[in-house]
C-alpha cells in the first residue's frame, strides 16, 4: 500500500500549495481520492500514468476537492483514453460533469460510469477479489463521505525451503496458498502451517476529509493502518472549526486514538498557519504516531 | 498597457505549462482574459491582487480556457470579496457556474453579473470613459470570441513650461486638456497647441484564441498595437490545424500582416513541439515583429 499526497491544503489559493487529492496504490489498483484544481498537473509531477487511474472517489462537491475533475476527465479524452472510468461521488456530480462536457462539445472516447452516493450510512461502493471500498459518512457543511479502502485477506505464502524439504511439487502450491493440507508421495498428511507462512496482513486505509469532529466514524475506521484525517485548524481556533464543520489537530488525534489506528496523517491545513509543526505537537499530545501530509509526499 | 501571460499552452497537462489566461492592465482596469485550470495560482505567482479583477472575458467553453473559473469565483468568496464581478462569455457559462456553486452550497457574498454572448457579429460588450471592449468572432469547433480592447482618446497633455511662460492659471488646465483655446489676462487668445502636447496614442490589444485561419477578423483588429493570435501548430501540421480549427504560426503571421498590427504575440502551442523557436522562425518569414508568449511573461 502506497499513498501519494498530490495536494493537502485547504481552499485558499497559494503558490505551491495544492488542494486535496491523493493517489492510493493498493493491490494493483491506483485509486484517485478527491481531485482539487491542479490535480492533473500534480499527477504529472508524480509521474503517474493517467491510464492506470480507473476509479476516482470524490468526498464532496466543494471546489477544493472537485474542481480538478472536469479538466482531468477532458484530458483523458485528449490523450486517447479507451479504458472505462468510474467516478464515485455525491449526487449532482454526474449532471455537473456532463453539462460541462456538453458545453465543450466533447464526446468522450471512453465509457464514463457514475456512481452517485446519497446514503447517510456506510456502504460498500466498490469490491473485487482483492479490495473493498466503503464510504465513511462525515459531518460537513454539505453531504460528504470519507472512504475506507480495505485489502481482502490474501493467500498464504509458500515457505519454499520447507516445501522443498517435503518434496512438494509446485503444482500443489495453489492448494497450500488456499490453506489446505496436502498428502506427500508416501501418503502422509503434510500440515499446511509447516510449509507456509501467514498471508501478508490486510492493510486498511481510511480517508476522512472534510469533517467536523465526528466520533461516530470510529467504528467504521477501527484499527485502520493509516488514517488521513483533516486538521484544518489548531485547538486555539476550535470554535472556528465547529462553526465551519472542520476539525482541529487535537480532534483528529482523538479520533485516531479512539479508533486505535496505526498511524495518523494530518492535512487540509488552513493557510493562516505558517508553522505546520504546531499541528504535530498538538496531535502528538493525544496520539503518538502522527505525520503531516505534504504535497508530493509518498507514504509507504 | 501591460499584458501578463498567466498561461499560454494548449490543453494537455504538463508540469510548468499552464493553459490560457492573461491579465491586461489598461487605463486602470485589470481585465482577466480566459481562465484555464490553475489561473488563480498563476495570479498569485504574478502577485496580482484578486480584488482588482472586476471583469473576466471568456473566449469559449473548452476546459483549457475556462476550468479555472469556478475555483476563482469560489476563492473570491472565501477571501471576503464584496465588489461586483462581471463575467463575459458564451451562453451556458452562467448555468454551469451557478450549478457548481449550488452543488457546493456556496452563497456568494458579492454580486456576480453574467453577460452571455451569442452574436456571430462583433459587438461592444463593455464601455466606460476610457476603454471599449468588443468581441472578435472567431472560427473554432465551438462558439468562440476573441476580444478587442481599445483605449479611448485621452486628454491633451499640458506643456507646463509653456503654460507658465504664458502665465496660465492651473484652473484653466482642464479647458486646455479638452483642446480648447483660452484667453490670457490681457485678453489675447492663446492657441491650445502652443501650451499642450497631443494625447498619448490610444492603444489597442486584440486577443484571438482559439481559432482557425480566419481572415474576416482583419477588419476588426486592423492596426491593433498588439495581437495575440493562437499558433497551436507549425505549418508542417497545417492539415491538423484545419481539422481541429486551430492555426499555424504562419497563418497567425499572415493575419498580423494583413491587419498591419504593431506586434504579434504567439501562444497556445501544442505540446508536441519541444523547440518553440521554430514558431518564431516560421512567423518571422511573414511578419517581422513577433514574440512568443511564455507563462509569467509581462509585455509592456
Amino acid at each position: 500500500m502506497k499513498l501519494t499526497i498530490l495536494g493537502c491544503h485547504s481552499a485558499t489559493p497559494h503558490e505551491n500549495k495544492n488542494p486535496t487529492a491523493q493517489l492510493l496504490d493498493i493491490k494493483g489498483h491506483r485509486f484517485l481520492i478527491d481531485c482539487g484544481e491542479g490535480t492533473q498537473v500534480q499527477l504529472r509531477k508524480a509521474k503517474v500514468s493517467f491510464v492506470h487511474i480507473k476509479h476516482i472517489f470524490i468526498s464532496h462537491l466543494h471546489g477544493d476537492h472537485f474542481y480538478g475533475l472536469p479538466g482531468l476527465v477532458s484530458s483523458f479524452r485528449l490523450l486517447g483514453r479507451e479504458a472505462p472510468l468510474h467516478i464515485y461521488g455525491p449526487e449532482g456530480i454526474k449532471e455537473a460533469l456532463l453539462f460541462l462536457l456538453k458545453l465543450s462539445n466533447s464526446n468522450l472516447n471512453y465509457p464514463l460510469h457514475f456512481h452517485e452516493l446519497t446514503s447517510s450510512e456506510s456502504e460498500c461502493v466498490y469490491e473485487d477479489d482483492s479490495v473493498i471500498v466503503s464510504t465513511i459518512p462525515l459531518k460537513h457543511r454539505i453531504y460528504t463521505n470519507g472512504f475506507l479502502f480495505e485489502e481482502k485477506k490474501g493467500l498464504r505464502r509458500i515457505n519454499t525451503d520447507a516445501a522443498r524439504t517435503f518434496g512438494i511439487d509446485k503444482s500443489q502450491y495453489r492448494l497450500l496458498q488456499n490453506g489446505q493440507h496436502i498428502k506427500s508421495l508416501e501418503g502422509d498428511v503434510i500440515e499446511n502451517a509447516k510449509v507456509t507462512f501467514s498471508p501478508h496482513p490486510e492493510m486498511k486505509y481510511a480517508f476522512c476529509s472534510d469533517t467536523a469532529y465526528h466520533p461516530s466514524i470510529v467504528d467504521i475506521i477501527y484499527k485502520a493502518d493509516w488514517l488521513y484525517h483533516e486538521a484544518t485548524f489548531l485547538n486555539q481556533h476550535e470554535s472556528l472549526a465547529k462553526q465551519t464543520k472542520h476539525s482541529t489537530a487535537k480532534q483528529a488525534a482523538e479520533i485516531a486514538n479512539k479508533a486505535q489506528v496505526g498511524r495518523l496523517i494530518l492535512g487540509h491545513y488552513s493557510s493562516r498557519y505558517k508553522n505546520l509543526s504546531l499541528f504535530i505537537d498538538e496531535a502528538k499530545a493525544v496520539f503518538p504516531n502522527v505525520i503531516l501530509a505534504s504535497d508530493g509526499a509518498v507514504i509507504s
